[in-house]
């Protein structure tokens, strides 16, 4: 199997090394606008270098585009910064963060520590995507204490509102709801 | 990103369509025994169609050989299904059950209802695979509910025995544990 980002992915620029936690989101939140706007789902992800702000992989829901389920935002960009790097770990080549749009399903939950990344930051809420149909799947709860008790940080409601935006969008032109 | 199953996976035949429970999971076991002695992990994993028995989807652990943390058996044998029958959720092409050598990490549980299936069925345990040092992530408790509560049948212990001796000649030959 093949898995390809859209050929629209390189129109949506990277913020610059230096950018604050909300240019980055921001640049999360264009992917997922992009992604609604040419039939994919309303999800993004991007996973940057802590220390050089680089941008070494980047995500949106692949799963009606490519026909799997597996391609969820966070899944796909971890995909490609692991393939970026060259490791089955990010923790071997430094310090990364994901950003993701909305906060993870319980399989993305799952994956997050086997990536090797340190730091995940979150847009929209668990019940904003629930609100518009989609199922999160079962987590441990407190979700985020499978990830902190692994000594990744987890930050939330980072332009929630903006991403809430997209879902809503999704929904009003009749996204399909992706559950298996 | 290219995923692709290993040359010699062919050369391990899948049971015929009215094959017990045993048979199949033989199958797998013997696609893990396989996949160790080619450098690959100690897991593999499988999909039937319920009522006619076909495999249409085949795993092993990739983790290593294709450096990517997401490939764990039941993700990989999950994308070749849904490839072959040509849906995001197998659910839309009729009754499938998903074999896997040992029991879902945290990521894998999240996956399974993603992707459709009906059935689980497991032979070596939980504490098998944290016994020889993988770790299997943060599960709600008990994790088979993350399942049964949708619907999907779980059947676990089957071949336990000649599972765990995949996992530990892993270890006897010094295999690489794939940790975040």
């Amino acid at each position: 199997m093949h898995i390809e980002l859209p050929s629209w992915i390189d129109d949506v620029v990277p913020p610059p090394s230096g950018a604050l936690r909300e240019q980055r989101m921001r640049f999360v939140i264009e992917l997922a606008q992009y992604s609604v706007r040419h039939g994919g789902g309303p999800f993004a992800a991007a996973i940057f270098n802590i220390e050089s702000g680089e941008c070494v992989g980047r995500g949106v829901n692949l799963v009606h585009i490519l026909q799997c389920s597996m391609l969820h935002a966070e899944v796909v960009a971890i995909v490609e910064a692991e393939r970026v790097v060259g490791a089955y770990s990010l923790s071997q080549r430094g310090r990364f963060e994901l950003y993701s749009s909305a906060e993870p399903c319980a399989m993305c939950l799952g994956a997050i520590p086997w990536s090797g990344v340190q730091r995940l930051v979150c847009a929209a809420r668990d019940e904003d995507i629930r609100a518009i149909g989609f199922d999160e799947g079962m987590k441990p709860q407190p979700w985020s204490e499978a990830l902190t008790s692994r000594g990744i940080d987890v930050v939330v409601d980072v332009l929630r509102a903006e991403a809430v935006e997209v879902l809503v969008s999704y929904k009003a032109v009749g996204g399909i709801m992706y559950n298996g």
